[in-house]
């Protein structure tokens, strides 16, 4: 089941751009700045309300983020729902035949993650996350 | 100030096709669907923990998201950030230079509502909303 939106990232070229631009116009800062060598990115966590954007700058010219960045320009990469069990959940969707990037959940900045095929969702990529 | 996310809004060609997707891979489902002719769009509102996601299907051809979809294809379009005072926020905004579409709140889904231009945002498409 979904509880609640976890987090909306947002890939970008230059972190500390970023983080300057969310600044200035809103006074959001990050809490929090992690290398993530497994999903080829360093990633900020930015509160706001209950949940948080998530900047995020490839480190691996390779990753899925970079390649995003050369194909459709920085933006909103994609949505994070937070789910009870990741692991029930991915085998509940991989029954039903929903494409899936991960069939058992890894660890990301938000816990334990995983991601969707963006053919299952309408070219959206969302991400399921368990808090741990 | 920024309290929350309220909504992330998803560009999609088809509104039932893109609802049935929603309910089959998470069982969520819209609790309202409203034409809003002024931003181009037919919205359905999709309620996830104290949040939302929006879908928005163009009914003109020439608006904004039938726009983005003929150039970026579906997937997310926005992001709405929840504000106390609209009118305020986006004066603040102009008042330091930022680039605006709206300089004063106008109906939209999520209540008063307002749109900086992606420029000032790093590509990304950030709306701000006062619950009305």
């Amino acid at each position: 089941m979904i509880k609640r939106v976890n987090h909306i990232a947002i890939a970008v070229k230059n972190m500390d751009e970023a983080l300057s631009v969310f600044e200035n116009l809103f006074g959001l800062k990050a809490a929090h700045i992690e290398e993530l060598p497994d999903h080829g990115v360093k990633a900020a966590a930015i509160p706001i309300g209950d949940g948080e954007i998530e900047l995020l700058e490839p480190i691996d010219p390779e990753g899925a983020v970079a390649k995003f960045i050369e194909r459709r320009g920085e933006g909103i990469h994609h949505i994070c729902l937070e789910v009870d069990n990741i692991d029930e959940e991915l085998k509940s969707l991989a029954k039903r035949g929903v494409e899936l990037i991960d069939k058992v959940g890894r660890k990301g900045l938000a816990g334990k993650v995983g991601f969707l095929h963006p053919r299952a969702a309408k070219g959206v990529i969302i991400e399921l996350a368990q808090k741990v």
